[in-house]
């Protein structure tokens, strides 16, 4: 049964390096569970040649077959520095409404480009496309992961998605069954109740996950939260009458089922490391991803079967499942293009500069006048997390600013706070400086989910620089709904642009975008993001 | 001439990553660049791993031996994340002063763990160790970087430094001849001047890289920096009586001497890219470090051996001092140890936590009673260049108090002031919060620079913090200097450490040192630093 069984594994090569020592193997214990016959891994942190070499290592310490999977949803740069990064997925859910068949073909594109990176990496197995729908903004933990806020929207580009990622001979992923969109709670956290009907469920949340069965996708993800319409007693991911019944038989799915983390307190908190692995594939599913102990795990399930409570021959035919999943797959290529680098990530370059384009939104003039430099207000949740990949010191959004004179504000979760007591004008504006304010809000779904307070006053302190002459534009990375907020607000004359990219390739764009009128475009047309 | 130029490449392996494309060449132009028989690239950028595969890669391009180059002088993880990251040159140059045998066996097996490290990246040379003296600490480039305040000490240690590297393999590099430590300006932005007698460099500037020299060192790299008393007219870079008359000559070295980067504005924004490579072989280089224009250099140097400005048998000499250095290196081994890291890291990592703890100093109380939680207030220059390497989210310095209920304050260049206008009590207490303030301080040699203003009242808030009764503890990360201002300020019962090095080992150490008062120790003893 160990190979039911998917552990996490860090991305780089030595245990001093883990991110999350708690929850990465390390290397004496992961290589002897793969010794043992453990059946998978999943890997986070490290750049791509370090997930290279490591997918390499992992290989020969299984000495067999073995799946390797990553959380890449929005391009495999997402998670692995070298690789292509691309707009997050609900992007392509709103481009839909305008220009639907732009749109699927992108989503085609996107899932071949995440395909070919994860291919060339040694993955084998990516973990998506999200066929939740994204219903809800208030969504905590799904939102701009989505690809749309209707069911035929998101059904068809995460079809789109599957098509494109499997042809690249890589595995695709639905998640998280039967559909985690509506939800205003997060499941890594807690156990979301969805209350909704089986009739409700049909006509909203379940759709995209037929349309990827359709595509063929070769597996689908669970979710961790209650259905009680459908089971009063087990989460969704421990559930027979969701996974079995609906799934399997209702559905028709033939393809892997795999457990969302195990690992999560929801789960692990409620059923303990090892039961809840048995619960798991009693319920019907065919892997267990990150138990929280594998070897009781492992434990678990040998006793299960021993007593008669799992049979044998359903595992067998998990295995099985398995064994015909990795054979859909392209083997392992010999390494990241070491030999021509740029031949492999040019495609995948354009594409991404393509998506960033097709999608950016932008309102308001293109500001004539060119005003004095002034202040460059950016709002991260977290500088620290940010750093790594969305604003390294050279990136277009602070470093262009900077020569051209502007002087960086920067705000994150763990700044000191900008904010007054005057909930009409809310920002200090003395602890600002003079000049001009250019705000630039990197966002995702969850607004300022890193700051202490509660929700900051962004509509308040956009209309405070209006009244004061001090707007000189405004740019939103992420959110699409703060961007419907804010951009009402802005006064004639102030140019505005929405990105749903946050990464350097899209900041060069987006600053090009404002307008000639605060001089921060690049100066060599078309010379992207080198600035 | 090709082969006497050094040109800087990304450790990264696609262009699209390159950190600063202004000054890392595109692929294209480095393969030819190698093609044509340029003799070694400097590398900067890139985890461990990636520069592995980038070095095995430029070989191949090149097709001989190449020199293969990276600034490590604290580890070779201080560069490349994944190797070892130790302590700062400066903190065993303290040692030195109270317990000489063991800084000097420490500073050898510094050496030995840096070579180690370099060469199992494929790099064959070490642009270590900084010779310079830094008697004067206001000195905004060396500072930490050099192994003592008095040429003994730097002397002695260097000497120790380079057998270690040198014993692995590797060769080393004594820089910045000759000596750059009693400066205050920094030659990255103009060109220094030294106005010292030949009488002074005898006795306080020479005295390292003579011990380096009869240690053996294979190169030594060049100051960009005016001695009048010298050479009037050229800094020591171009200066035939600095290179040749003083270091060839007097001094008697027989190796490799390369110029610091031509491409700073001192050198180049004066000279030309061509004109300053043939200057510097004029006056005895033997290579030419990161020339403005590569083809520019190499062009000009063809014409002043045409014309007869430069002698073909100085330039063979030079290549064949170039080719016997390469004969001293170890081959290239097959890449990093991918198929046992723990082994390869293991006896790097006991070392980085005994240089830790060797140079770690305390002060004061160990602070018994227990305060509630309160405010971690940390200063860093940048939070962006600090992220991804001193203050990750899971940096103990950050995540460690934050589990025990701490907030966080982070302050960095870019934040919103934390100052208000009284000079006695300088920090605005009313943006703090409530509670007691842990000030964590991350200052190398230069404070503070990242700020908007000048230097920073720490002194003042520290008496503002503890007339308050709201100081908890003090940790300064880097600067002794800072440390010695702030230590005698430090009101009794309340714990200060200092740690010269800024990593996340020597950030568990510190609080563990604060003492069991703060509560911030790790609850599991010797767990290390993956709390």
């Amino acid at each position: 049964m160990h190979q039911l069984i998917v552990v996490r594994g860090s991305g780089k090569l030595a245990d001093h390096q883990r991110g999350y020592p708690r929850w990465e193997l390390p290397n004496n214990k992961l290589r002897s569970l793969l010794e043992a016959g453990v059946g998978g891994v999943i890997l986070l942190g490290g750049s791509a040649a370090e997930v290279a070499l490591r997918c390499t290592q992992l290989r020969r310490w299984a000495g067999q077959p073995l799946l390797l999977c990553a959380d890449v949803e929005e391009g495999v740069g997402q998670r692995f520095d070298g690789a292509t990064w691309l707009v997050p997925p609900l992007a392509l859910g709103r481009l839909y409404g305008r220009e639907p068949q732009q749109a699927l073909e992108l989503a085609e594109r996107y899932g071949q480009c995440t395909g070919r990176d994860a291919q060339g990496l040694g993955l084998n197995w990516v973990l998506g496309p999200v066929c939740d729908v994204n219903n809800n903004p208030a969504n905590p933990v799904i939102n701009v992961r989505a690809w749309g806020e209707d069911p035929a929207t998101a059904g068809a580009l995460a079809a789109a998605f599957v098509r494109g990622v499997q042809a690249a001979g890589v595995l695709g992923c639905a998640k998280h069954f039967p559909g985690h969109g509506d939800t205003s709670s997060d499941s890594h956290i807690t156990l979301p109740l969805l209350p909704h009907s089986r009739e409700r469920l049909a006509a909203i949340e379940l759709p995209p996950f037929q349309q990827a069965i359709a595509a063929g996708v070769a597996s689908v993800m669970t979710a961790h939260l209650m259905l009680p319409e459908l089971d009063q007693e087990r989460p969704a991911t421990l559930s027979k009458p969701v996974l079995t019944g609906l799934l399997r038989q209702q559905l028709g799915f033939g393809g892997l089922i795999v457990t969302d983390a195990l690992v999560m307190d929801a789960i692990t908190g409620r059923y303990g490391a090892g039961e809840a692995a048995v619960l798991a594939l009693e319920a019907g599913a065919d892997l267990v991803l990150m138990p929280a102990d594998a070897d009781a795990a492992i434990a678990a399930i040998a006793e299960a079967v021993a007593s008669g409570r799992l049979r044998v021959e359903q595992l067998e035919a998990s295995a099985e499942r398995r064994l015909q999943a990795l054979e859909r797959c392209a083997g392992p290529e010999a390494a990241l293009a070491v030999a021509d680098p740029e031949a492999a990530a040019q495609p995948n370059q354009v594409l991404a500069l393509e998506l960033v384009r097709a999608t950016m939104e932008t309102a308001g003039s293109s500001g004539a006048a060119t005003p004095q430099a002034g202040i460059n207000l950016i709002r991260l949740d977290s500088a620290l997390a940010a750093a790594a990949a969305v604003l390294k010191a050279t990136a277009p959004a602070l470093a262009r600013p900077e020569s051209r004179g502007w002087s960086t504000l920067l705000l994150e979760g763990r700044s000191p706070s900008p904010w007054g007591t005057d909930t009409d004008a809310p920002l200090a504006m003395e602890r600002l400086g003079p000049g001009p304010v250019l705000l630039q809000l990197f966002v995702r779904g969850n607004p300022f989910r890193g700051s202490a307070g509660s929700a900051e006053p962004w509509p308040a302190a956009l209309r405070q620089l209006a009244r004061a002459g001090r707007l000189a534009g405004l740019v939103v990375y992420g959110s699409p709904y703060l961007w419907e907020e804010l951009r009402p607000l802005l006064p004639p004359g102030v140019p505005g642009v929405y990105s749903p990219g946050q990464m350097p390739l899209a900041q060069a764009e987006a600053l090009q975008r404002l307008g000639s009128g605060l001089g921060l475009g690049d100066t060599e047309a078309g010379a992207g993001f080198t600035d």
